[in-house]
């Protein structure tokens, strides 16, 4: 007679342990001298027969046992002895099986989920979270994955019908079953699934979150380049790339919103070339990096409300339809200030994470309770001059070291992109020029950049952004023909906006001596075509510097918005704004920007007084040759 | 030797009938004294022997036969006798087989769709009308509805070739095969199918049509609340409810059009979940709701003729690219008025039939013609405090009584939103209290489904609207998350959109003394940004009515446009529309909406004209305490 | 012993020739007198054993022996004799396994891809050009085409990984597989694929590119009428019709940009049908028609940047998910202009063949070097009066020509919207009455069409359009009534749009004694709605010419854009438009058109000067009664 005193904390009232078999588990399961729960299916002079799962039975003999029992009866019994033959001989133990902990034994072989495709028909069992639950017109498919990887389980009930209604997101599984090439993809045909507590479910789970963990370990390559400024950011990054491995690792959708600028695209796509292959790598079914990746272009320099409306639906029919984790959003180039709040919070009800990677002035005060991550190099003391796409090529290497070869080139596009005066540029400029880049070429690249974003409008046209980046090589003949093309139709397309622009365009003497130029971009330029507002302002003014050599600001406006650029005078745009705001009743303005770089918007019939009143602030504004206009593209 | 009267009005020059085995038939399939079409297959001595089906076979005496026959004729016989052993025993009936009346006999049970479920393997036949003729790759789907389901059944003739060219939607048939879980729901894999035609397919029809009325047939639930002027309504809504249940019973999918604002969306959204309930218990495939209910909001207080142009567009690619019906359209809280009349008869030229559940100012004689139902308070007398919202949760009651307790705040927000003065309302207010929302509670989800409307645009957006409205109630936090946040956002836009506009709102006293406010829209307000011109004048008329006290009337304008609300004025917006098309050459005047809440629209260049005849109008028009603007969210 | 002099160009230092049987070769696949490489499988006393495939193996005598061999060695032999059980007896060829050039032999029967559908199951090997790579979760399918058809072929590899990597498009392959029914349309389960090279692969494709030349010959039916202006047209359409057939014969999708007016319709639709017809007989899959043709309408008179950027878009996605070839594109009464040469230019960096039929004036120089083909009347001196649906109702037949019952009316509804003054009108009439049309249900069906074609916007609207223009004849009470309704929503509306338009036409008589009316547009008509401003402009110009009987030259404006149509002056627009661009600087103007009819564009701050110039242009032009506005509907 055997009475255990093993007991678990979690059920203090219960009596020891007992292994309870799956029903299909066969004599490879079971041990000698380990308990099990049995039910009785034959009742002779000499004991009973048990059974411990379809396959596996034996005696109890009469001498072994202590109570009657009749067929159907459970029993609680230990097995003292598999017989050469095969044979099992078991003793009852004193347990009330009703009160006894059972241990659920899986039939198979423990296996890790990335070892899955080579085991196609064999019966094993995994142990790890749920990442998914998809209610398929058949089977229930659970996500299921353990830190080596994700596959799809198929458990079916009945038709369409939820099997295991009991277990949810983030429970922590045991599920057995036969390994399946479903489109020849790994997938299991679920036999049990149990939902693991206790101290299984804090080992699994630490074993779980430890092959999680160093997985979402971003590498460390060596940087690009040598460039001490950049140094402190590279833990920002770290952060950054192990969220998003982790998002990855967890099942989790990301969603990218970039600006739809040069640098923008320069920092988004490296990134979207790492996180794709990693989705690959993690995931058994092929089709995951395009379920589980999203890109999207930002118009506005902020989150529209808009935007965050169709994205939050977007991800709520996901969640419904395919019982996807709702998404990960990662703002690029884009996302540090105030005004991208509202949209943060309408996520926040989701608990919806965010992090940012931007070198737009930040709020940090306003985003930072709102972001998970948020890299920016003003939070470190240094400026623009550090672009998103210096940075984002880094981190895409954090999450893919391989794909480096591929990006050598980028940081120069992304630094030409938004004019960056770094020093670290020359470097890049060098790295480029030894991957068969030279200047020229680089800023052919830029204007193509902007010319098929401005066409895509709300695509992310990934293919042709790729070929115009040069980012997949295998065919360098259609990217050089590509971006001349595209190259030389922006600048003719320019050419010709400025050739209709500059006999409408006012001048005036500011009393601090700027040149001040005026154009009505509404009328006095073509509408609805390349290139739009800003940028023809941006190429106005940037003509104006060139021509004159002196101080230079130029205004370019349209019925309830204005565009404003600036060399060698000291404005504080955002602080213009803020001014504006105070002194102008019932003009609706908003806006802002960078110092010398930015826009304004208002009601329409505030036009003249809001311009008036700008007009007033530049004429008394210092003059300081070091603030220059270097991120013409960011706002237009 | 045995001659038949028997004869088929159809078929008057006919013999008799005899039953005619499908190949499959069994010994199951046979009665004693029935008679057959038979082959023969072996001449003998003492008869011959004569097949029935693959299997069923046996001998005619030749004691019982008066022919001689050959392998291969085709005779009629009857089954005189079943032997102990199985052997059959048959004799000649001196029947011309080529004149005779076959009644085809399938193999299997007879069985019905709503239980097939539970046959899988099983040869079984089944009797009922074709609903959708899907052409695969592979093979050809008919899905058959028997009044207790509908069900697909997949003949393979050859792949991508239409199998039983024949058949067409709506006929009557006989469908015999086996049952196949295809992605596990049931599906049955056709043996033979052929169309009922006389007495038979009178038969069928008559049974299917009784299970169809039967399963038509709405419940009718208690009401909500207690409210006499509402039970006039009830009838009507109970014959939607029923058109609505026969829409699913056939197979025809639904798409239902509301109003894009607070009521609208109280309505359409139990509706909607009333009829996916419907849906996935009728239909064996689980993606059915997702292809058969559709709902869209319209922006414009009618329906567009884009809109309707793009309705018929996806419903015949629908048609010719998945076999399905045209739909049934669905108009909720619009589609009331003559101008939603050229888009009705769009879809008259496709037999599509209309309902409308609407409380706007109807024209019954415009669209009377044009809908099969039409329910509207003003067709009893009732006027537009009865909303849609509280119409349609209980005809969403009558379609699907389970779910009530999901909807007892929806009708007190339904009347917040349209700010119903109706009795009821104390009543409602109290009910949705005793729910868990008190009224600042419900002016919250007022505010935060106003605002998530504006952004989510020509979206649906099930679930957001879904989560603001609380209609599934697992996440409570959530929701009320998600109210705070987008109620206190549109609180905030509206407060700084009036704060704009304050300084540029023009004042007069008219002759009658009321307060006439005027706002330039376009000039004084933010533009594509929320509120619209709509709510702005709404929102700006509210005020001055609680600042004044008095008569006030607001008018909104922009280029071509102008919003009006009055309150304690004698105005009829819709009769001064009349008037000014009248008085006005080339104005292009439209528009209209209730007495004192309305739009109109008129030719750019007619703006001055028109607003100064306006005005005019209301100068002279009497004061009237008890006309007020409570439909404000309605127009704009 | 034996020595091979044989030789292969591509091999130099080979020595002869071997077959190298494939696994599953059988005795069938093999022959007498003919060297196969083989290996050694067992060594014995008397000789070696050798196997040549998984089941043909034989001896080869020690007599015939001069080396000696272990198992697993390669070995050259002759197949001496097949005795008649069946044994083989093989010599050694004294030749270097490793520099034999090797002739891989497939197992089973040569095959044509058109006859798959026959041999479910069986063992094949076909021989042909690989038209598509697709990559799916499992097997990568590639799409053979041998002339007779196109055949997806399954080749596994591991789930989700290429099989074949060093197959690329256009490869000259031989597959060998067992022939399946994949949604039971035929598919080859591959066994394996090797790429011709060398004399195999040229007379392969030798026989592919006769058999793909001789299928995409048009068919040459008698015209419709009797047209001799048309004939020198027919060569060109043929060429057309070719290049259209080879491209569906190499499995390249189309893309069909058409103006999305009445005469675009009227010869894009039947292109379609024709081309959907053939794609349905060439494709093994039943979907092949969707995936492969698409049908866009272009609102601009010449191919935007904007649509050209979403084209490549989608074309770019395609090839990397579905591994379909880039698009050929077809331009339909469009596409000849200067203006469509920066799209082509940007289909031309990735080799996207254009062809083009269009009766616009075209400028051959410009688009020329960039198309394929170029059909257009004013090549061969002819004109617009040869509309683009008279053309392509002929291309259509050449493609199809068991459409063309359906077709006869089309000629006619073509020349109507254009209101084509051919000579073949006449005769086009009496076609289309004898069909059923007279001339006033002709003119319905044009209104029809633009009024359906407006409200459609960016949608092609297939089934709609279809029934509008009764291409599929299977309701004819559904196409009266559909086309009733909408000629006289159109009607009712151009009739509203003009009655507030009348009083706010100027009228001026010019120098030359030419009326002259102008409109605004913008101020004095509804926007956004039908008729749209070109409409307007032109339907008030017809009555001005009816109710004058004078010369007459319309304006309609906008704040950015004027229309112009003229009757019996001799204007040059595109002229006028060339000489503005050099006389007004900063006036942004661009547009042209045919020589009465056309639209100009400029920046709104220059519309005085414009508008200005542009009447001194017509003040001084001479009047012609020849020169009349018949192609009204083109610009606008």
């Amino acid at each position: 007679m055997n009475s255990s005193t093993a007991s678990d904390g979690d059920h203090g009232s219960r009596e020891g342990v007992a292994k309870d078999l799956a029903p299909g588990c066969t004599s490879d399961d079971i041990e000698e001298g380990a308990r099990y729960v049995a039910t009785v299916n034959g009742v002779v002079e000499y004991g009973v027969f048990v059974d411990l799962s379809e396959v596996v039975s034996g005696l109890v003999h009469e001498s072994k046992l202590d109570s009657t029992y009749e067929i159907g009866d459970e029993i609680v019994v230990e097995l003292v002895e598999i017989r050469e033959n095969g044979d099992l001989g078991f003793e009852e133990v004193a347990t009330d099986p009703d009160r006894v902990n059972r241990a659920d034994i899986a039939h198979g072989d423990s296996a890790r989920i990335g070892s899955l495709g080579d085991r196609t028909g064999d019966a094993v069992y995994l142990e790890g979270d749920v990442v998914q639950i998809k209610q398929t017109a058949g089977p229930t498919v659970f996500s299921i994955r353990d830190g080596t990887g994700i596959v799809p389980c198929a458990a079916f009930e009945a038709a369409g019908v939820r099997a295991y209604p009991d277990i949810e997101l983030d429970d922590t599984v045991r599920v057995s079953g036969t390994v399946e090439a479903h489109d020849d993809a790994p997938q299991l045909e679920v036999e049990t699934v149990s939902i693991l507590d206790g101290e299984e479910r804090e080992t699994v789970r630490a074993r779980v979150d430890e092959a999680v963990e160093a997985a979402a370990t971003p590498t460390d390559p060596e940087p690009l380049i040598e460039w001490p400024a950049f140094d402190a950011l590279r833990e920002d990054l770290a952060a950054v790339a192990r969220r998003l491995r982790r998002a990855v690792l967890e099942g989790r959708p990301i969603r990218v919103r970039h600006h739809a600028d040069g640098d923008g695209m320069c920092a988004a796509l490296p990134v979207q070339l790492a996180l794709e292959n990693l989705i690959s790598e993690v995931h058994a079914d092929p089709d995951a990096p395009r379920h589980l990746f999203k890109r999207l272009p930002s118009k506005a320099p902020y989150y529209e409300m808009e935007d965050v409306t169709r994205d939050l639906n977007f991800a709520l029919e996901d969640e419904v339809r395919h019982g996807q984790r709702l998404p990960l959003l990662f703002m690029v180039d884009n996302g540090s200030t105030e005004e991208d709040t509202p949209a943060y919070r309408a996520l926040a009800q989701y608990d919806i994470p965010i992090l940012a990677v931007d070198h737009h002035h930040p709020d940090p005060d306003a985003v930072g309770p709102l972001l998970e991550e948020h890299v920016n190099p003003y939070l470190h003391g240094e400026d623009y001059r550090i672009t998103t796409g210096m940075m984002c090529v880094e981190l895409a290497r954090m999450i893919d070291p391989s794909i480096t070869d591929d990006l050598e080139h980028v940081p120069a596009v992304a630094g030409l992109a938004d004019r960056s005066k770094a020093d670290a540029m020359e470097r890049y400029l060098e790295l480029a020029e030894s991957a068969g880049y030279d200047e020229s070429a680089l800023n052919d690249i830029v204007e193509a950049l902007d010319y098929a974003a401005h066409w895509l409008r709300y695509s992310s046209g990934p293919n042709l952004i790729s070929d115009a980046l040069d980012l997949d090589c295998d065919d360098p003949e259609r990217h050089a023909e590509l971006v001349d093309f595209l190259a030389s139709r922006a600048r003719r397309d320019v050419e010709d906006q400025l050739e209709n622009a500059e006999g409408h365009v006012e001048h005036e003497r500011l009393d601090n001596g700027a040149h001040l130029y005026r154009l009505d971009v509404e009328n006095h330029a073509r509408r609805f075509t390349y290139p739009a507002p800003g940028k023809t302002t941006g190429e106005l003014h940037d003509r104006k510097v060139t021509e004159t050599g002196d101080p230079v600001i130029t205004i370019g406006y349209g019925p309830d918005f204005s565009v404003l650029r600036s060399d060698g005078v000291r404005l504080d745009i955002p602080n213009m704004v803020t001014e504006l705001q105070a002194e102008l009743d019932g003009a609706g303005v908003s806006g802002g920007g960078h110092l010398v770089v930015g826009s304004i918007k208002f009601v329409p019939g505030a036009r003249e007084r809001v311009l008036d009143a700008l007009v007033d602030k530049m004429e008394s504004a210092e003059l300081d040759a070091d603030l220059r206009s270097t991120l013409l593209r960011d706002d237009g």
